[in-house]
């Protein structure tokens, strides 16, 4: 990636960090388009992809597009806590349901929370905070659900965890299986640049809606300031977006802290992918839980702000070593915690 | 610039690309903020400086920060055009004072449009699309009257052309004239790497606020999706951010468009920086004479979208021999226009 960088730079490219259209540089959406037919079948073309500043510039970018004052946007518990903002930025409002036990959504309640205001269904998988990985069966339970609404509703599949998964489960392409779909992602994590701010939107080609949503987001992507995604990673990520970290080390840290953690006697979905684990605590209070563990050492984020109280998110994205040192903590606060 | 760009990538910094503070690496803030003491006398710390996605996002950001659901923001015509975007993205509405005749703020009116919904007074220069570059007496002006305001209101000065200016005209640094002063920026123009989304907000040391908005600022830039500006672009203008691109092509073309049209007939305040002349049109409807203009094979965008009818924007970032063609061109249309 960084060869590519390099290379990108010492090219002279015509044009290289100019301007662009705001969606970005046609040859880099043909890029990304083509590997988009190859993974879904579907035929995606450069006016299909906008390219944007990482993945949360993708969803207020959408949203904005998206939403009048008032309406609303459906979300799965767990969710990324940052949601609830993205949705008020632009008059809307994200409304939470609560997962099966598996923490995959529940379409059931899903449907059920659907209001004249629902604009878009907005889903995170791999997930932030669980690392859970919603199944093929959950979005053709979304499709089946979203053609019995009054009014049409999209499904936007935030993805910027795709490519970091454990024992090849499969993360199943949402196009193929839900007619409305935006996929929103970034190569933040895949490719190991999280400060470097460079994703896209893809319309899926079977929305009717396609091309005035590509239209749409390319205006809002400008007005909210973004502009167009950064110049030198929009080259970069069509020449390597393929490319992938390599997962292994975030597997044996997951390995470790699911192990250890059962292990105590805490309860935990196993995460399939991400970079999270998030298990229940031991009593109710999830914010005093973080608490008892903070004085035991161990930095955690009470699962109140992403949804879900009564769990903790634990952050993989540390050495082996200090998830090593941390478990004693994590067994001290369980057993302080169960004294109590 | 792009040597920087390449030592960067090369240099295997710890962390480089990785997340940081959202407002930014706070070794990049603190290279600003040494310049900033440096140019105003003010002690601007790595506290008073928010590096963003490019002059776009910074206004979004503080605007964000400011406004709430039915504030006001005063301009100046002729403004740049997304302004109306920026304000009304967060709830709040752009108000547009006629400037004086040489288009620089006129300071009663700007005083008599203030109502207890004003926040902030938004000006840009050198200014888009007028080139003209409002001087130190302006602000001393806009200094006094918000010191008779009833309620604090604060001074956001967009400056992305600030490095490009013809004759030496000097572009007067705002904090050190009003207290409560913000400078937007980029170095989109500056170092001609528009694509790549790299910026500032600086918040004056002298504002009583500075802390508070720096904090709001750092929170309304993660949650408008922006998280923080491109890591590398950061690194490269720590080092290299006082390179200014060579503005003797641009004064030349300047002079070539501005001679050229008053030899016509247009009426025209001449540019003094930025990439644009802007002149009146010999027909009020400047919407119809941008039309004439296009029959004879000349581009330009009407004054109205910019506050201003009456007059047309030109842009000067084509070649050299564009110049030397079009002016046939705006000849052939304005004779038409004086025989309707």
């Amino acid at each position: 990636m960084l060869a590519a960088a390099r290379r990108v730079l010492e090219s002279d490219k015509p044009h290289l960090h100019a301007y662009m259209p705001n969606a970005g540089y046609p040859q880099v959406r043909e890029a990304v388009a083509g590997r988009l037919r190859a993974a879904t079948g579907l035929p995606y073309t450069a006016n299909h992809v906008l390219m944007t500043v990482g993945a949360g510039a993708a969803l207020n970018t959408v949203l904005k597009a998206l939403l009048d004052p008032g309406d609303e946007v459906l979300t799965v518990a767990p969710f990324f806590a940052e949601y609830v903002f993205y949705a008020e930025n632009h008059g809307g409002k994200l409304v939470v349901v609560p997962p099966k036990a598996d923490l995959t959504p529940d379409v059931a309640r899903l449907e059920a929370a659907i209001t004249e205001r629902t604009r878009a269904i907005l889903v995170n998988s791999p997930n932030n905070p669980s690392g859970v990985i919603y199944p093929a069966s959950t979005f053709v339970e979304i499709a089946a659900m979203l053609t019995r609404a009054a009014r049409p509703i999209v499904l936007v599949s935030d993805e910027p965890y795709r490519a970091l998964v454990f024992d090849g489960v499969p993360v199943p392409e949402v196009a193929p299986l839900v007619t409305r779909a935006i996929v929103a992602t970034s190569w933040s994590k895949s490719l190991a640049l999280p400060g470097e701010r460079i994703g896209y939107l893809a319309f899926s080609p079977r929305m009717p809606e396609a091309a005035a949503l590509f239209e749409a987001c390319t205006f809002t992507s400008r007005v909210l300031g973004f502009v167009n995604a950064p110049a030198l990673w929009q080259w970069v990520v069509a020449e390597v977006g393929d490319q992938v970290i390599d997962v292994a080390p975030y597997r044996e840290k997951r390995d470790l802290m699911y192990e250890g953690l059962t292990r105590i006697g805490y309860r935990c979905v196993k995460p399939q992918g991400a970079f999270y684990v998030f298990p229940r605590t031991p009593i109710e209070d999830d914010v005093a839980f973080v608490r008892l563990l903070a004085e035991e050492g161990v930095l955690t984020v009470p699962g109140s702000g992403f949804g879900m109280p009564g769990h903790i998110r634990i952050s993989l994205t540390v050495e082996r070593e200090t998830i090593v040192r941390a478990l004693p903590g994590f067994e001290r606060a369980f057993r302080k915690a169960q004294a109590t």
